[in-house]
């Protein structure tokens, strides 16, 4: 694990005491102030999913990472028993004014044009959620103002930004027992790689790959706009959040958003590929742990994702050469943590099925 | 990829002519000669597949293995829209002479116990089929005649190896979609182990793993069993069906017979972990591409696994420290086929859906 490349800044300075635990950050110092303090995991919960764990039928740890998963679920929903009924994916849809750089594959409308597409049941995505009974929501933010050229200056102004961070946080509602994320928005990519480099550093040619298939030539283009980003920006780089804002893009906003918001909630959350995983990182880099609720449902082909996992410490659930976005790799592995529940809260134990456990040796 | 220890036997000199397609094979002979002339894949269909693929709201290639499991799926159902609305888990269970020495952590009455299990909806495979819709049939083979202890003699004479071979074989009937095979039977990793390292070569300790979990001690003792089996029966080596035979066990013989049968009815097949995969490895030694209509379904926790799939050049689906065997990972991956299929038949196209596809760059 590489070590982080900046320092933390300091947490926590200012008093945002809510009303309720979830009201909606309007201020910066408000997320700071939520991520100094952000609930831990249920290890009671945890303890009774082992105990019941030990007892099924099956050789101690036989199901590997659904044991794993079933015993994250509990922990975090803080329930003994772990529930996967009630699961929701929410995409947050952005424009970005550096894809006018001829940075993607596929024109900027694109973006509108997909979300339309997920309303209408067409793309993956939908299929995915119809496949395995997820609720599906897509939130278009301000398609029709591309946030500003990120190799120029900061994408978003501070209330540009607050408001995407609290679209994302509104969206996640109570008795969601688990939240998929995921991401639309021609260019972002770019936005994700600038980031993921201001954050942990490396050359920027490592985090930039060819995100929706880009073109040799236009991979060049890509790269020098990641690194115009990065230089643009480094007097933000001691500061995660300004970074999201200067280099984000509205639907990463709101993902990180939508991330805090959960762990706020007891709602566990899978993360979707490069973009998605992006957006999450500046609330790690702010707060240790701040991402214990998250796992990354699956690696992207996208070369950078897996250079972020490693930063994140984060095993992905699926390596299946995606890289789609919309959260069709997070829908995808719900299937996995069903199973998970579906096992642990459904098998007979070696007494109710008259099974020996293992004997001595 | 490692070479093959052993060359071929000759095959096809028989001349079994079957009344149908998928008469039972009642000799060694006959599983020689249907294994000598295989049907291919139907290259018409995956050729549809494809060409529905490039014109799907995505960019191309995004849906990353889900697109390659769809075309080898739509591949050998000879269908041009590949279907997984039946899927079928076969599960056999067998008892093992060598058990008897202590190579595994369970004693060897679990076998029976476990099969109870199976079909009172007590166990992982079996929440797993009540999760992902897949119809569940366990076949236990003669459970109360173990076989005989491989490191002495042949696990089975040759009459005992064709009952079994062609009980799987008949397990396979028309109008399945795809079928998930594995097993249950205490002790047979250790058969799995020498069967694999017979046909394959390399370091019997190599082949050996912990199976469900056994102490140092009783992996010693299970090592020293699969070295002194492969030593016993290398005069067998030449010939693969005749190692299935002396090391295999009922189950792996049942399975080698419904993985053949699935063949020539055009059922692809999901593999399961260590167990299932050696079992069908001596197909794949006789006649290269012989499990080209299988893909196996994750790969498991045991060490032998990995060494396996390298030798067969199969890429698992899913990693996920599984070892579990009773086809709990393939009926797991069960998933990701469904997942594709709903993609590929349920996605809007570009034109359909207007959306605008990739621009000049």
């Amino acid at each position: 694990m590489a070590e982080r490349k900046r320092g933390l800044r300091k947490l926590g300075d200012t008093s945002f005491a809510p009303g309720s635990a979830t009201a909606t950050p309007r201020a910066s110092a408000d997320i700071r102030c939520l991520l100094a303090a952000l609930p831990g995991p249920d290890e009671g919960a945890a303890a009774r999913v082992a105990a019941r764990e030990a007892v099924l039928t099956k050789p101690a740890g036989a199901l590997g990472r659904l044991e794993e998963l079933t015993a994250w679920l509990a922990a975090w929903q803080g329930r003994a028993s772990p529930e996967a009924g009630r699961i929701a994916a929410r995409i947050f849809a952005g424009n970005h004014g550096v894809a006018a750089r001829g940075v993607s594959a596929f024109p900027a409308e694109v973006t509108r044009q997909m979300v339309g597409n997920f309303e209408a049941g067409g793309a993956a995505v939908s299929q995915l959620c119809g496949e395995f009974g997820v609720e599906l929501r897509v939130c278009a933010l301000d398609l029709d103002r591309p946030t500003v050229d990120l190799t120029v200056a900061p994408a978003m102004s501070e209330v540009e930004f607050l408001a995407a961070f609290a679209t994302g946080f509104d969206q996640v509602q109570p008795g969601i027992d688990l939240l998929c994320l995921g991401e639309m928005g021609i260019g972002n990519t770019t936005a994700a790689a600038a980031l993921a480099c201001s954050l942990f550093g490396g050359l920027p040619a490592a985090w930039t790959g060819s995100g929706t298939g880009v073109s040799a030539e236009r991979l060049a283009v890509k790269r020098a706009a990641v690194a115009d980003a990065v230089q643009r920006h480094r007097d933000a780089a001691e500061d995660a959040l300004d970074l999201l804002r200067r280099l984000g893009g509205r639907e990463l906003a709101a993902i990180a958003g939508a991330v805090l918001s959960a762990r706020l909630r007891r709602v566990p959350v899978l993360l979707d590929g490069f973009v998605c995983t992006a957006a999450a990182a500046p609330l790690a880099a702010l707060a240790p742990g701040a991402l214990d609720h998250c796992r990354v449902a699956h690696v992207s082909a996208e070369p950078g994702h897996r250079l972020l996992l490693r930063h994140l410490g984060q095993r992905p659930l699926l390596a299946l050469d995606m890289r789609l976005g919309e959260a069709s790799g997070a829908v995808l592995a719900v299937a996995l943590v069903r199973a998970a529940v579906a096992c642990h809260t459904g098998m007979a134990t070696f007494a109710s099925a008259g099974v020996n456990n293992r004997d001595a040796g």
